[in-house]
């Protein structure tokens, strides 16, 4: 009894949730540092911000995620005290649909709008799974015609290069929801079932990337498909000629193809449009690539940039004509230590229903959206983020804690500071000296000043430069050789703090 | 029956949620074009970005909102598949705490950092109150010391200052929670009710700038006091004689009071401190503020920028110690009419007990917050933000719809982007062509390019000066005068396109 009533009290357990984390100052700069460059190609592009906030009610958002068979799954919802259901964003694209709607009077459209900020998905948390996500969108809307998608291929493609992925190293894959439907009109999927056969294919055939064509055929097929986990997932119930021939129009069983290889998408293009004729099906869809193809093409962009491929076809619901992806073409070596493709970025698509569901008229529009994340991890690997770091503060160290000497140290702050140098006072317990120095030390601080009780009296500082300071104290042996040579270390005036720290930055800087 | 059955299908009422705002391009370019100058003077202070996710667990949040008195109300909440409540953040430095306590031994203390980001409140919405805002925060964890309180009061001095608010214009007022305490103590408030009347009264203090001195008064009481609805708030229950003494501590019914009156805040805390010690009260945080002001001045924050001042009380419950807040004292006009001042933009304080709830040890820290959409505010009121617009882009238009064409015009405009310049195509409808230059003239683009078939033929294309177009029609009466001067439009040779829209652009610029 004695030892339960010593039991120390219970502590709150410091912990995020499941799916969320934190995010290191490496990783704000880098993201800022690249959201930087992707706005100013939009800018150059003529597109506008506009910002819609993360709640949204729930009727408004509609229901168009991918892999969410349970009711209410895959969203935030919290219901109002009106009773209203509200549900956090789960991308930007619907939210700026309801934005198009209310303000349909005001905009002048077609309106071209960029946004970046964070979604959130209700997902089953994982490794590596995130239920709060930043993605960077771009949208036309009230642009009918299919060089408003052109435009958008253009711009990912352009993106890439701006973020430093050099041509080769990216392709922008483009199909058309309407090929993909002409085709499955042609092999009878089923029209009477709700679309429920229908978005089962998509689905399908959406997960090429994931299980390859063996999961993808298994999927399509009446068997359907069993996880590693065990967990079943239903076929969309086709036989087996109704799937060869759906593969087949996906060019997944050439060889060759591949925006690299030799074959011409234009040729593809044209086999895909007299196969459809053959069949009697609508080649409305590959109409409409041929015509974004003979824009691209004009204003320079080759197959090896944009690349016409009819196996893409994005998970949303919403898009009804042509979708695009983002890919990136250069190997990585995944937590199995397997070599893959990094694959996608990001992708969109043109969604016309999506505004007329408030307004009850055609409001055409095309966009895509960016995963921040994803984008970001691929640049690291390539190298091309982080390289202006930001320099650690100068510190002032403190020797005297009377309020008195602390108004001094924290003039001579003060005084860096207003001459733009990033400065700071050790703000911790001041007593142990050689802590301060290892705060130094850890911050990376290129330059730490001192003054004690005697300098101050003589209107002098030290200055230790400890980038110099580090390169002596390799070469030296001994510790009291370290002392005695008090490695890069000298005294100055006190009124010439600002100009003499200035000038062993630069020196520092040159070196 | 009949007409029952023609009635249309009832469409989507496209609305945001109550208290949720969309956020406009000016308005998203002027918090960019803010947040990277209140950045700049966090970074050259040293400080370093880290961001916390949107939700934390709800125990970790704890309940330091001010004026909740239900149970769960102020923060939105949602219950994990786990069981476990989770709350999106209705501030940055409940998590900060959090971020702080569950990477203890990786983070170097004392830790300076600063982050924006939205934060969410469950409140009842009204005109101008919003449920999704934006603060920026600052703050310093590791530091015991009143000095990173001192550093802290400066750095929003600078930032105001940075922000282009000029001295005079805004003022750092500084308080201390140990002096209100000590106050209160002075006058038996009752210290075994759980700190239930204390946290009446320190509410009922921080209500000065609604209510004035009358409805403090009210609050202080027994009565209470009932506002315009007829809503009643309950008094704190302190009777005259204490009222009487806690306001005069406070220095409210001083006509002389504020930072640019005569009165010294020295000779304020000089009065404070012996008032206290005659009532046997504290006086460590007279002591504080007193160390605080030897710092500020000592690096030259006179009391025009930093002032001491006993009334500010800051509403969060985790403070501590030493609390300030950023106040503009300039006028402006409220939805009344009336001029007011236009009062806080942000304040904060030192709160020693928040990690602490995590680790079981002492981490002592100290931050403030900027709310981001009020500063904006008054940042317009002074015509501080915007001055940088963004140009509008150049238009190339549309005048026949073949691919061949559409992709001529898309080489223009790639052409056009490829050297830097803001360009757009049209993507509307092009039938129509006075739609599209009706377009132009809404989006306020600066040039207009045109290329019929004429023009192709012979490789030109027609320039459309929009500035000097509206200068020369503002000149001209009739419409057939109108036609025949073509204003400020002319022909060149399609190949150098940029060239002269370039040189246009500059011609433009320079006028």
């Amino acid at each position: 009894m004695a030892d339960k009533k010593k039991k120390k009290p219970q502590k709150l357990k410091a912990r995020s949730p499941r799916g969320f984390v934190d995010r290191s100052a490496a990783d704000i700069r880098a993201t800022d540092e690249m959201i930087g460059k992707i706005r100013e190609v939009y800018e150059r592009y003529g597109f506008d911000p506009v910002e819609t906030p993360a709640f949204e009610y729930t009727d408004c958002l509609g229901k168009f995620l991918p892999d969410t068979d349970r009711p209410n799954a895959g969203v935030f919802s919290v219901q109002d005290d009106d009773e209203q259901w509200m549900s956090l964003r789960y991308d930007l694209t619907a939210p700026l649909a309801r934005h198009v709607a209310e303000n349909i009077n005001e905009i002048t459209l077609p309106y071209r709008t960029y946004r970046n900020g964070w979604v959130f998905r209700n997902e089953k948390p994982g490794p590596g799974r995130f239920r709060q996500f930043m993605q960077f969108d771009a949208d036309t809307v009230g642009a009918p015609g299919v060089q408003a998608d052109a435009e958008m291929c253009m711009m990912m493609a352009d993106t890439m290069e701006a973020l430093g992925i050099k041509r080769g190293d990216y392709v922008i894959r483009v199909n058309n929801r309407k090929v993909l439907d002409a085709i499955m009109a042609s092999v009878q999927v089923a029209e009477d079932d709700g679309g429920e056969q229908r978005l089962a294919v998509l689905r399908a055939l959406d997960k090429f990337d994931k299980f390859g064509l063996e999961g993808v055929v298994q999927l399509l097929g009446t068997k359907g498909r069993m996880d590693e986990s065990g967990d079943h997932t239903k076929g969309a119930g086709l036989n087996d000629a109704q799937i060869m021939r759906i593969v087949n129009a996906t060019g997944w069983n050439e060889v060759s193809s591949g925006s690299n290889s030799g074959v011409s998408d234009g040729l593809t293009l044209a086999n895909l449009e007299k196969a459809l004729s053959l069949d009697g099906a609508s080649i409305e869809g590959v109409k409409e690539l041929e015509a974004i193809r003979g824009i691209v093409r004009a204003a320079g962009y080759e197959q090896d940039r944009i690349w016409f491929d009819p196996s893409v076809v994005r998970g949303l619901e919403y898009y009804t004509g042509p979708v695009y992806e983002a890919e990136l073409l250069f190997d990585v070596t995944n937590e199995k230590g397997e070599k893959v493709q990094f694959g996608s970025v990001g992708g969109g698509g043109r969604y016309d229903g999506l505004v007329k569901r408030f307004t009850g008229q055609d409001v055409p529009a095309t966009g895509f959206s960016i995963g921040v994340s994803r984008l970001m991890t691929a640049l690291k690997n390539l190298g091309k983020l982080g390289q202006d770091e930001v320099l650690a503060p100068v510190l002032v160290t403190v020797m005297d804690k009377d309020t008195e000497s602390l108004g001094a140290y924290q003039k001579m702050v003060q005084d860096l500071r207003g001459a733009g140098i990033r400065a700071e006072m050790y703000q911790g317990n001041p007593k142990d000296f050689s802590k301060q120095m290892r705060y130094a030390d850890k911050r990376g601080c290129p330059i730490v000043i001192i003054q004690g009780n005697e300098e101050r009296e003589n209107s002098k500082v030290q200055l230790k430069d400890m980038i110099e300071g580090k390169r002596q104290a390799a070469a030296i042996e001994s510790n009291e050789e370290y002392r005695a040579a008090r490695p890069g270390q000298f005294e100055i005036d006190a009124a010439d703090l600002v100009d003499e720290v200035k000038k062993l930055l630069a020196v520092q800087a040159s070196a």
